[in-house]
């Protein structure tokens, strides 16, 4: 699981940092997360192919949000790009998008999925073999949703020197892996726990942006890996957190501590700040292991 | 007059290359004349100051020319402007962006204007007592204008020997500098032709981007000091101009020919040319006045 996070500053773009926007690559797959303006300079400064990007889900409609999703629509209909494209993200997304591809007189020549989010549970949007994305209903201004990535339980994994030992023919390995026992020639019953390891522990990362603090999201993030929490403001600007439906440091780490997660990553700073150093201190009196997002980043979760 | 460039290059924004934005000052005024994404960054770059833009001109709405609007729109609103912004551009600009404000349910602190535009001859759109801005209808997939920015004349500058030469009173400054005679005490006419000297002569500026070769606009921008005209393609893809509705970097220069213009600049280059020197060389043999616009680059015209 590796995180690369394109930007991590509230509100307006700026020369030297930008609007959020992340990409999340697990089990081979590459979701983008979020899309404000400039995101797919980000994307190509970071080298990340916009070919690999089949899925973009957006928190919700504030600009520094989503300001760069049509341009980026765009460009990949400039690129000729054929496959899927899918966004999840609030109602309205559709119409602001189609609006302006209809006014340009464009057409994607691939196809360009909408799955417009109303729900205020959490609800499975987007499932395959290997991955399960879920929404975060978030508490903001309008109607917002963080995204839970989690990976699914893998298969068992083969031990080569048992099944050689055993002299055990390839055709049945995919059975081991999925926890049968194996009935040898002469009758003897191997256990498949002789024959495998434990499978990797699917590994999860939530991704919480922009929200007050809002114990509602614990039950949902409960023991996650990573944490991506939104801290637009320190402790020392906590009215302006409350008035503006943002969390402070502190906040953060006050859900990460309750939610149990291993690791909380830090973002969405407000650009008032000169040194983002604070916001950590801040957050390490409550929880142990924060680390702070900044563009460019990239996080490998081993 | 003085013009930055901030982007100059056709289609999709990348690392080094902006989309289509540029600011002229005159006469004190400055102008934003298209707004691709990125334009408040590049902007911020060039130390312009967003108070300062308070007339926004926008050619046509494919994204590479207005897909930043929204977002500088929002980041005026986020910094608490308070002054009235003029939106220049075709209709529907208006309901995309307001369909963008909203869903993200905001709401400008200053007056937001939008002139739209639909007319198929050249019009005057902006007129203040020292500047003139006409549209240029342009050729191109879309319905899409250039602009036509005209000093107007300005008052006849006072020879100030002549009027201390003859004693004449500070209060009689301004009607000699509108162009009156003066009658002295002892009834001597003194002709204004000896109190004055010409006034500075007017300068213009043509932005046309972006367009297939197009001979009627020659009309409207007869013997303007500076014309700044696309050129996405070079010769050796006349055949994808004209497919496009753009111009060659020679048709750029048969306009500025035709229109006896001053100085030609030429921009909107595709990306697929390495290096932008070649449009020059192919210009230079049909105009011999050319320069080379370039992100960042700024122009100044005594």
């Amino acid at each position: 699981m590796k995180l690369t996070i394109l930007g991590c500053y509230a509100a307006t773009p700026r020369t030297i940092t930008n609007p959020t926007a992340q990409v999340l690559e697990i089990r081979n797959r590459m979701f983008l997360i979020d899309c404000g303006e400039g995101t797919q300079v980000q994307l190509r400064k970071n080298k990340l192919k916009f070919s690999k990007i089949n899925h973009i889900f957006i928190s919700h409609l504030h600009g520094d949000h989503f300001y760069g999703l049509v341009g980026l629509i765009s460009t990949f209909m400039l690129l000729n790009r054929q496959t899927d494209l899918h966004v999840y993200g609030p109602k309205g997304i559709k119409e602001i998008v189609l609006l302006q591809l209809r006014y340009s007189n464009s057409y994607t020549g691939y196809n360009l999925f909408f799955h417009e989010l109303t729900a205020t549970v959490s609800e499975v949007v987007y499932e395959d073999e290997k991955v399960v994305v879920k929404t975060i209903p978030l508490k903001h201004r309008i109607y917002t949703n963080g995204f839970l990535f989690q990976e699914k339980i893998g298969d068992r994994k083969l031990n080569v020197d048992a099944v050689q030992e055993y002299q055990i023919e390839t055709c049945y390995f995919q059975k081991i892996k999925n926890g049968s026992d194996i009935t040898l020639d002469d009758g003897t019953v191997i256990s498949n726990s002789i024959l495998t390891f434990d499978p990797i522990k699917p590994k999860s990362y939530a991704f919480c942006s922009d929200t007050m603090y809002h114990e509602s999201i614990i039950p949902i993030i409960q023991g996650c890996d990573v944490l991506y929490h939104e801290t637009t403001f320190l402790e020392t600007e906590a009215d302006k957190a409350e008035k503006t439906m943002h969390s402070t440091a502190k906040q953060a780490a006050m859900i990460a501590n309750k939610a149990k997660v291993s690791q909380l990553i830090l973002g969405h700073y407000s650009t008032r700040y000169a040194n983002i150093e604070c916001f950590k201190q801040e957050a390490e009196l409550i929880f142990p292991n924060v680390i702070l997002a900044d563009d460019g980043k990239i996080f490998e979760f081993e």
